[in-house]
């Protein structure tokens, strides 16, 4: 098979790396970036690198359009004339109304919308890895026009990158992922900017928690990108955030009139909800969680994480706490019973980390 | 050294395990809850079991009043019979106004108040653990009421439980965590929310990717715990609430009336923001600077260091101004903010020093 990747950025890349580790695919990369280009090549992420899009996409069975959101729907013209007339089209934007019209219009139903459910604060070729996909959602986003046989081939491509397909409508999807996705990435700006702007006092920004640092750790992610991302779904961006907003002011009544009970409610709604967002639907027993004292280095997480798998024993959870100084960090993994939590905690003894096993569970308790 | 715990929950857990880790401390711990009870006993957090709050304090040289931040000023009331003459009380209130209104009403100078910067969504005695506070800022939070003696005690239980402290006056502390801590928790909750509640969409919250799981990973916290805690703080909250209210009234605005630049550049802003956050760990207060007129005689140094050392103040800068006429000389000390140069300037005054602040400092001109 020959699949060609036109974009390879940190998504882009990452699939190119991860279809080169699944199989023997062909791998043929496109980017107008020289930086991209190089970083490409020096890792091995692709077999050939084509001099245009179009040169990209001719010969290749299944074309992944890796781009910038915003910049999709014109891309699907562009090389529309160069696309074998059996090969398959896919992409990876983050809004999917405009982008599955702009599909469908320029190669009917061997188009198949797509969006990973992955991604990294980083961005671009150097930050792409292959194992980025890897047990995280894709969602596709087929429609009455979609063909059976294409979706097959995208499914099945999705698959072998790590990933778990997961069929979803467009305006679902654009709804979902706005509520899921773009109004926590502004809201996170919106609260680093209320943090840093308040009276002078920004060098206090360093006292801030674990609990700060994972809300706003998304803050840190590529403006243009989420631009692009915010502009191409930009109803849905509105109507979520209005829902948000309206939840603020129904806290701050709560607050202002000492609404306590009623607050306290609210909050361990909030909580249920989390904590069932949390149980995947393979979800089997009670999660018990591990919690280990590490070195703040990098490759400890892989380090651990390999135990895991050489046992076979799922993540259900994992959570990085960096310690603020740097040096020292604790990593709390959850992992689905106590059978599943011996047998780790014992690797990892053997293996010279320091285990605690954490009684009570949040999701339990 | 005695060391009395009022509530043995996760963080009054974790200082008792803390101090028996670091120190042949005697702990002895109080809590109504035969559970916390049971637990502590077990893990082996305490060195004796107290039959009531007043049993405990007595004959402690520090009370450590680790109960739900709205519970500590009855608490200091109620044990401010029992607690010894000399005996320093500290408390670890996520809110400081009223709490160290009432302990210095209760306590005078020997009161501290204090609030470690660590913590977990998890609760309760069994969650605790002896390195929670490896690392992490401990405000403290003197006025000019804090004797420097009661100061010096609570900073050195502090640094020996792993904690880094840190002095910011009360009402700087309730406005920095009102944005840090308790307006991330509320929103973190809303998102929740608002995901939740879409168009019976919630089956499918579980696609949430990485981004959402961090967001939102503070909502599985305990919601009395954080009704405590706003209530405690609830003119902060609500001015901070008010704040990221505004903020994103702003950024609905550039979303709606398509100001894509505009929108960029404050994603920028907090970008680099989350980016400076991250990656400054060092105190970057504003420097200040004490100027001390001294016999100019050897150990002079050491006797001022000492002092600060003892306060755990740390020293950004010495500069030592030898008199040409010998016999007398100046010492400068810069230090961070204005809170670590009124302890250490107080501790100075009572070693005997003389004690000028200088006005324009050094470091910043």
């Amino acid at each position: 098979m020959r699949i060609a990747i036109l974009g390879l950025g940190l998504i882009g890349g990452s699939v190119a790396l991860a279809a080169r580790a699944a199989a023997e695919a062909e791998v043929v990369g496109y980017d107008p970036d020289p930086a991209a280009e190089r970083a490409a090549i020096a890792r091995g992420a692709v077999t050939t690198w084509a001099a245009s899009a179009c040169d990209a996409v001719r010969g290749a069975d299944v074309v992944v359009l890796s781009l910038p959101v915003d910049r999709i729907p014109a891309a699907c013209g562009d090389v529309a004339s160069c696309v074998e007339a059996h090969a398959v089209v896919t992409d990876v934007g983050s809004a999917k109304g405009d982008v599955v019209a702009a599909g469908e219009s320029a190669f009917g139903g061997r188009f198949v919308g797509g969006h990973p459910m992955a991604g990294s604060e980083r961005h671009g070729m150097d930050a792409a890895h292959a194992t980025l996909f890897d047990d995280a959602w894709w969602i596709l986003t087929p429609t009455s026009t979609t063909s059976a046989a294409a979706y097959a081939i995208v499914a099945e491509l999705v698959s072998s990158l790590g990933a778990r397909p997961v069929a979803v409508p467009p305006d679902v999807h654009d709804a979902l992922v706005a509520r899921l996705s773009h109004v926590p990435q502004l809201a996170a700006s919106a609260m680093v900017d209320v943090a840093a702007s308040g009276e002078g006092r920004a060098e206090l920004l360093h006292l801030a928690g674990a609990g700060f640092r994972d809300v706003t750790r998304i803050a840190a992610s590529n403006p243009e990108t989420w631009v692009a991302i915010v502009r191409a779904n930009r109803p849905a961006v509105l109507e979520a955030l209005d829902g948000f907003r309206g939840r603020l002011a129904d806290v701050h009544r709560m607050v202002a009139a000492g609404r306590w009970d009623e607050l306290g409610e609210w909050l361990a709604a909030a909580r249920r909800a989390r904590i069932e967002l949390l149980v995947k639907p393979a979800w089997r027993g009670q999660p018990v969680t591990l919690a280990l004292t590490v070195p703040d280095r990098p490759g400890v997480l892989a380090e651990v994480t390999a135990v895991a798998a050489r046992l076979r024993v799922n993540l259900e959870d994992v959570r990085i706490v960096h310690s603020t100084e740097g040096g020292r960090g604790r990593i709390e993994l959850v992992v689905d019973g106590d059978a599943n939590a011996d047998v780790l905690a014992r690797a990892l003894g053997d293996a010279g980390f320091r285990v605690e096993r954490a009684s009570v569970d949040v999701a339990t308790s």
